[in-house]
């Protein structure tokens, strides 16, 4: 039999691209190389806690539509366990090596910070339990400081610092738990570190806060020798007016006023990124560019919505775009991509959270074959080294080395008068492009 | 008599709110002290040389509609000369002290760089008398490196070095006639520092490039001497897809990431704000808290439409939650309020051109005695301040001084439990806003 | 003492312009004529239930945060009822005198079409003692079909007959209980009536449906006496990707193809409005131009923002705007200002229910002084006079009444040229509003 | 040799897929017959004449980049051949079979009216050879009524009946010159029929203006005997703040509100369509479900973007969704895929023309192949089919053909309870149009 939770679903195996079998890859084979990396290596999958198995496909403006038999909706230990066991089902029936969570994802919240540890405590020894029996890996756990009523204000950045500290005990506990589970990384997303209103809040005393919790952060995870790469996640709004965090370059001017620049890196969403007004891989190549893209929430959102719609992505153009960015970079280092994507609140069959995997896995996976193929072709790439090639020599390199003057510059018109015009031929690169999808 | 250019537009006087002569003011009284300084001290006006005297509505579907008897579109220096002396008499007639322009928008540009530059002395020379003459004085200078075709694929950020000197030689000019002219700025817009596809762009190379630049400037400055502060005008995009410059916070990073912080400040266009997402007011206050705002380019946008319409303000609740920015700040410094804005294409009356104004210098003005007024009377600051108290004393003053641990954190949750609930309110903050407008 | 549930609130009174009480009226005077009506004929404000006495400020990213002493979170009617008393005592101490509500926001869902109809059969009983008590009257009432999950793909639209059918069982009682409570008019919004993906749906079949819908309803509503104005409410998505009745035109055009355009007036929301990518006033004002103008949900929603925030409204120049319409067309017929509002999830005292409305009260109450002001004096709609006043005679009278030729047009410019050019004057108009504002 | 004009370029030959020329077609072919039609028969592609032939890149914030060998950029009739010359060149070599003109891209626009006539009938003497010679016909006229300064408050709508009757001067020669030339459809494209500002402008009068001028050119198109297809091109904004035609269904709103929606059909845009909030397919859809689908400016936008940018298409995904519409409703019949796109105004080699209109023509080829597979093979259309099966028969059948009312609604769900729930499965959907793609 094919296990406990989803019975009717087979591990999802490899079959090449003329598979007309939902419930196979036809794309992602994970043991095959790709310029000398595996592609499981390349892509380090993981499927995130929140949405597949705790959300339900509430939304504004209606009730959950979702019922999974193995989720009695209750707040017990044992309900969280079950809901546990599926997880891994799931995972492993994927192949997916890593998984995410946010503390109140695993174990239900008490009624006190004591309570809700000690329900915290009692399922990472469950999860210690899955994780060495399936080899599934934690990629990051979170804290969440948005769901409850306490935090409407903030957290970090609440005008009480009671609520502060009580975000603080948090986070202390979460970078415990995840050390403990082996968390490669620990991410920081400030989902209500922003305003609703500018009229009522002092934006300058809210950052400064907010930074101060992460020297705190940092300092905890010094003293107690843990290693998880510190990872923020940008978003421009929603559900607060304006986020801190709005975007990358936001984020890393945040990093560097406080001198945090080296402690953090970035966990680019492509649905926030879009949101902030920019393409969908934008965030992760200005990332990159600038060492600090850390990990990806892959998913996608619609252009035309305002809000965060979380969905699979199936758009493997615009996913190589992002798999070049992490081949230029070497690889996401302790990073992944991490599925922050929910099965639209429609699609309420048990078997629709595994389609949505498999056909996110396999844009991904095409995604990675393309850009490697744009590399190893070197068609692109060299029509792009040709174009800045003035900076190669004479001049150009001398501006590049930074011993160039504003008089040089004069001079050097003097002598050679106008440039000649060259064209930018987008639509060729546009063209040659759409050769390889 | 009134003048040569505008002969039926008297000086405009302040005649109080009661006055329904467009031609007046209803708030702006130049020499009314308002919280210890005089409003124009306050307020900087000054009027853009390149909307009020160069542009002709033009507009991407529509050939220009403006005809000005003082102008014959010819590229002769005799008129550029007529325009500039039209342009003092507005000047004068408004009452503005200060204004601003680009090297292309006072002389016209030559076959050559030597014949352009030619220009400029003469225009400069010519410029320097009707600033004696009436008293009016430069705000900031800048350099056009957006019009002429040469820069199409960008200036500082062109993939061709040949580009970049030419666009560096203009600095170097604009650098000399702005300090020639008294310019207490200088500017700096990229309107083409960007990309529009990034599949045939090397985004990192273009802005160490660009940062390669500024350090130029910065050096040709020191060297001789000159204090004109530098400034960096932020836009997200147009004519770009893409603008390095997007807004407030991404430039900072930019400026921290290359360690130009220190050397630069920002020049805030209310429109370009908002078209990067974020309200009107926004990029202005959250500069100002880091010690970055510089100068404010005094327009509007409108929010429904997705490009740069620069339309002279008329919203008074807006332009007090700026101006309230530029109190808390103790005033703009070298900056001031300049009217990046433009008559509407259809608004071909020369007499618009001063209605446009008038309209604006009111719009700011109210807002001044708005956001003074709320100041003096105390409720709304009173209320944030009482909002954000606990961090005052005891464990929030810790946390703000920098000394708390995560372990107090914890412990201060043990001691207290859980935080009292506290409304935002913000419904009474809009409503009392709306007391002073 | 001030009644059960609000003991701390008094009755709202008109205190005039200078008040600083935040629970007094600063401009809302009802029994004031204005341009020969009294303001609360003019404004016929109305609560609505949903947002004031169901929502408890859940987002999607947090629980609610809302507690109300008088509602235990129940289903009971018990529970049912005191919400009903506590809604009366909040009507009358603003001094509204309409409200509206979804049947499922007065009865609890039974389990069962039969048990649901039998709670709203007692509610119903319940509420009309309270209206008469009080002289509180419904402006309309509504179903929802889009809370439970049976409606997640569509109600009227639903690619499922069954779901139809269920959601026309709810129309009918609707239709019977809003006639027994003196419902002025009956109101249909299509939440779920679009799609998330059009790859799976038959959106002319949908559409189709719908309209099929309408005509039974409207069958209905005749063959039993029914006096209701039936009203279609625009929005252009959310929860849907795309809704059917996307804005107030697409909905014209909907009613035109199918032959309905008779039976309904269109309910506009500026906040949806906003979101269709128009101007806050812009549907109010093309609705009533078509005499399709029935009513107005009136909240704002922020321009940068991309989905619906239901705030209480603070801009009395755009409200101005909507209310001159008002004046235009004489009045709200049997519609009203309905307050489809709900304070900030942050607002979470009892006391800020009150602020919110009469923030909002005031704002409308101000524009409508604003907009009769503006017709009093007649500046503004002379100068619009004026400028059309070349269609008042002679050939451009012609024109208007529809007997000029494509003919006539060539001789008319045959012999008289090219046009002189007429200056828009959008600033002068701008600057003369904000004279009343 | 290879022509006079673009001698370096050759016909473009399709090659097959394998093809890295960017010279040739890899998907079409067209003879090659696909669903019982020739691709060329499906696709009816055309070029307009103003991007590619008039267009030399200015953009607001710079100076014409493009230079064309053939044209001296001189407003001579020669000059204006020899641009009419080359363009059939282009035409020939692209094997396109269509083209589109507005009246004032052929022939310069004199001092009078009879003069621009008088030029105009030169050039449709001239253009009647080309076509002759080549083959290649006349999909549309339309008349240029945005440029000209004498517009810049509109053209139907403008607030002075002597320029509505300047405007119909053009039409009525349209109207000649597009008879005279074969035009299978005639284009009204309301640039400028909108507002800048509400405050100075009468909408309903305006739009009734706009109405009887529609009605005059039926009339002259009646009187002569003309049989070009009328057709309206919606357009949300840009130049003007609103324009009328805002998007399908306002447009099909506005038509059956002046009774003329049997003499026209709409001229869709994908780029206008994402201004307007939709999908790029969503109005080709719309209007096709509606009938009202009558041709097609194949271009595309950028969803990030607020303005129009004509670019060419290259994203055969969203095209293959437009070419099922037109496959469904059997053929664009008189209409086109008329390539209203224009290179970047970086990409100024000759060269660039072609490889715009090859990779575009490409993209709609490779579309069409997707589209017809997906027909073909029957899986998705199979899957919405059954879908909507309950409405094939009993109660769902009954509610199609409009005999159900609402109490057989209510004893349908007293007979059978609560439907069942019946999942969307839209990642499915997705999956397999991957399949294609």
């Amino acid at each position: 039999s094919d296990g406990e939770f989803f019975p009717n679903v087979p591990k999802i195996e490899y079959k090449g691209e003329d598979s007309k079998d939902p419930l196979s890859y036809r794309f992602y084979n994970p043991e095959e190389e790709i310029m000398g990396k595996k592609m499981k290596d390349w892509l380090r999958f993981s499927v995130c806690y929140w949405h597949t198995f705790r959300g339900k496909g509430a939304d504004p403006f209606g009730f959950p539509t979702m019922k999974r038999h193995y989720d009695d909706e209750s707040d017990s230990m044992e309900n969280a366990k079950r809901r546990a066991d599926a997880a891994f089902e799931l995972f492993t029936k994927l192949g997916v090596e890593y998984y995410t969570f946010h503390d109140r994802d695993i174990a239900p919240e008490g009624k006190t910070l004591e309570e809700s540890n000690k329900n915290l405590d009692e399922m990472v020894d469950y999860l210690m339990e899955l994780q060495k029996k399936t080899g599934v890996k934690l990629l990051w756990g979170t804290q969440n400081l948005f769901s409850n009523p306490r935090y409407m204000n903030g957290a970090f950045t609440n005008p009480d610092a009671h609520v502060l500290a009580y975000a603080c005990s948090q986070v202390k506990k979460v970078l415990d738990i995840n050390h403990k589970l082996g968390g490669e990384n620990l991410v920081f997303w400030g989902g209500r570190e922003g305003y609703q209103s500018i009229l009522n809040t002092d934006i300058k005393r809210e950052c400064d806060h907010m930074a101060t919790v992460f020297k705190m952060a940092l300092k905890y995870k010094q003293e107690n020798n843990m290693t998880a790469q510190f990872l923020i996640e940008p978003k421009p709004r929603e559900p607060t007016k304006h986020q801190y965090d709005y975007d990358a370059q936001t984020t890393i001017a945040f990093l560097h006023t406080y001198g945090l620049e080296k402690d953090f890196k970035l966990n680019i969403e492509p649905n926030h990124t879009t949101l902030a007004g920019h393409d969908f891989e934008h965030d992760c190549i200005i990332s990159s560019k600038y060492g600090m893209l850390g990990s990806i929430d892959a998913n996608t959102g619609d252009p035309l919505l305002g809000w965060d719609t979380d969905q699979f992505p199936s758009d493997p153009k615009k996913a190589a775009l992002v798999m070049g960015a992490v081949i230029d970079q070497g690889g996401l280092g302790s990073g992944g991509l991490n599925f922050d994507c929910k099965v639209r609140r429609e699609s309420t069959d048990d078997v629709d959270l595994f389609i949505g995997h498999v056909g996110a896995m396999d844009t991904y996976a095409r995604a990675l074959r393309i850009a490697a193929k744009i590399r190893e072709e070197g068609t692109l790439p060299g029509m792009i080294k040709e174009r800045y090639s003035s900076f190669d020599s004479g001049f150009g390199k001398k501006v590049e080395e930074g011993t160039a003057t504003l008089e040089d510059c004069e001079k050097y018109i003097q002598e050679n008068g106008e440039p000649e015009q060259r064209s930018g031929k987008q639509e060729l690169y546009e063209m040659i492009l759409n050769h390889y999808v």
